[in-house]
């Protein structure tokens, strides 16, 4: 029988990890026979070793085995899911989980909360009044069976994957998150325990994102999409830009409001683009030949599927999003045109106002947030707003403004368009 | 301020450790600020990255720093201490200490209790009957200056580099051990906290070694000497073979008698030869001139050192050595020359038979252990005894056969001579 250190010294020693080391070592450490010292010193290992692809899938493997595996089969439609590993300003789940319903797939999308810079996919929607994360395996089946709902928005049950939950958290203190095959193995295991058919991935890349590098964003998503299909899951990648914030708002309720504009027909050229390009694959991968979702955000049934979604879920999609106590403008001092806007100081900024949390646990401000009022290559004058920070507690403001300080520029001349999808990784 | 994670990823990203964040991580893991996980992250990032002689020594430094600094200035004679790495039937510190002291040094050797093959010198001397490990600071101090002894062999107090207990039982679990810079950070904090005016260090190389090359060996042995020297205490280092256990025997009791066996006069060429020339070394180091440790050994001064040192620790030195219960000998089965004795067969022979220990704390036999009766080189006859096995326990046997079936050999032809002194470092 394999113990913790022989293994450890394996991977240390820059060997392959048998199928037998690595399913003993994942079930001992979700039990707690296996220490967390022993764990992280192990992960510091594989960061800075390397996984092949045998070993990363059967990774991969032993955390879903930690757990149960969910089963739509019951559902008439097919299933098909998105997942974006996470940028300033993404609020993309919230129009296209109901638009990609309105075409006719069904999507049981499993999300999280954030921590780090702005909230998670949750944290946002918890922003309507009444709307709730939590559905039992019944209630998910029920809505995304529901021909006038087709999508659901909710958190992963406790019984999901749950190695991967104690591996992230140890991640998250070791200084081991940074590696490509734990990173894909986190974020594959969830998606295949959670049973989709088909998988869409959006991989971001830039100062915003874990990925700073094309080549790296460019592995991970080849490394995912690996793994889905090798586990039966038709899975495609896109890899697109975090430079730049996603559209002009960083924040809870700010971002629940853009998502409205974008399906009522309007919205930031950027979040309708990439929206329109996921569930364009989306729709594809679950083999809906002949709908175009854009008709569907034009005639509004995108629409009518968000409320009857997030009234699915308790939540009312009449009701007045919060709005924060204080706002505060950051104006530019000359005229000229917006050369950058960098996502990371933007993150920061929002972070810091409250919209996102230092320690697990902690409640975010549904109000609190960064709007921005001009994208790069835009104009502005001298005087006129280029930020509005949003926040219940004014004190924020300071820090949230030195985190802006030197994360955008106003210059002569407009900068080199860039794309916002760079690459797409899949057959 | 610090953090660990930025600490960990400094490390994990190949970049030095400033003076800061190794004060910082040493004495907040000391503190219990820096969890388990996080040390055992950082190590790991260590042993795959490296560290530069600056950033040794100042870890180094930072465990010293984590308790009290002993002080015996006071004593009239110069101090000098030595340290072994480690191997199979190292008995050397108890003949050599009462040696050096017979000629004319104080030697304040600070020893552990063995957690792996055989047990340690303090185990080995607590088979005399009343003989005790622990002494006050006031204790060593007066045996030291007593010119009738001058030698004590004593476990190191719990304020002697706290910091490196706790991360050598971290290090110990989590597949760190084999680092470079922290073995010689853990033997040199110890050695420097402890207050010697010069040190020989003994660094084995070879199977029965943790450094298995020669290279790795001049590697751990210049690393230390140069912590040594900056440190201000006079360091010189020998390297040398443990691919054969050292002497006939490899237990406890058996190895004091080995030891009693030398300081009459007698015992196994090569244990003689390296008691003489760490001896000559410390002698050398101590700036003794004129004095030749083979005398003392000939002339009875070096037995008489060893009996006042044993009774000063309340041990009674006429009395007899216990003795295993059960013994069994492997014979040879043909007649030829003695090819090869494997260090760690031999060691993990007389760690199954109950010298050594599985688990801190738990109880070792005094009378357990691996008797040879021939070494490499030399001539036995079919149906001979090669070794003889010792344990309280006998139903042990065959776990230790088991693991020197492969660990001997014997053929037609005498294998070529091999020095027992591989290198000398230092000035």
């Amino acid at each position: 029988m394999p113990d913790a250190v022989s293994v450890i010294a394996t991977k240390r020693d820059g060997h392959t990890l048998s199928s037998d080391q690595i399913s003993w070592m994942v079930d001992a450490y979700t039990r707690g026979d296996v220490a967390d010292e022993q764990m992280s010193a192990l992960t510091m290992a594989i960061l800075l070793r390397g996984m092949t692809r045998v070993e990363i899938r059967e990774w991969t493997d032993a955390m879903i085995a930690s757990g149960s595996r969910m089963d739509f089969s019951s559902i008439s439609r097919p299933t098909v899911d998105k997942h974006s590993t996470g940028g300033i300003g993404d609020k993309i789940t919230l129009p296209l989980a109901p638009l990609v319903a309105a075409c006719g797939a069904a999507v049981p999308q499993l999300s999280g909360r954030g921590l780090g810079y702005t909230g998670g996919t949750l944290d946002k929607l918890e922003s309507i009044p009444g709307w709730r994360a939590d559905l039992t395996a019944d209630e998910m089946t029920r809505l995304l069976d529901d021909p006038a709902v087709g999508a659901v928005i909710c958190a992963a049950g406790a019984d999901l994957a749950p190695a991967d939950k104690k591996l992230y958290a140890l991640r998250d203190v070791t200084g081991t998150v940074e590696s490509i095959p734990m990173i894909a193995a986190s974020i594959m295991s969830k998606k295949i325990a959670e049973g989709t058919g088909a998988l869409v991935l959006d991989v971001k890349c830039g100062s915003g994102a874990f990925m700073k590098s094309l080549d790296q964003a460019r592995e991970l998503a080849a490394t995912m999409v690996e793994l889905g299909t090798d586990s039966g899951v038709d899975t495609v990648a896109l890899v697109t830009d975090m430079s730049t914030p996603l559209g002009l708002t960083a924040g809870n309720a700010l971002e629940v409001q853009e998502s409205l504009d974008v399906l009522a027909g309007g919205g930031p050229a950027d979040v309708v683009e990439l929206t329109l390009a996921l569930a364009r694959e989306m729709v594809a991968a679950a083999g809906l030949d002949g709908v175009d979702p854009a008709d569907k955000l034009r005639d509004g049934t995108a629409m009518d599927r968000w409320r009857s979604m997030i009234a699915g879920q308790g939540g009312d999609p009449a009701a007045p999003l919060p709005v924060a106590r204080h706002t505060h403008d950051v104006v530019a001092d000359r005229d000229g045109v917006v050369t950058r806007v960098d996502a990371m100081a933007v993150g920061i900024a929002a972070w810091r106002l409250g919209a996102g949390r230092e320690r697990q646990g902690q409640q975010v401000q549904a109000g609190a947030g960064v709007r921005m009022h001009v994208r790069p290559g835009e104009r502005v004058s001298a005087g006129s707003p280029v930020f509005t920070l949003h926040t219940d507690t004014p004190e924020r403001f300071d820090g949230a403004l030195e985190a802006l300080t030197d994360g955008w520029a106003v210059g002569d001349d407009a900068p080199a368009a860039s794309p916002l999808i760079l690459d797409r990784i899949g057959t």
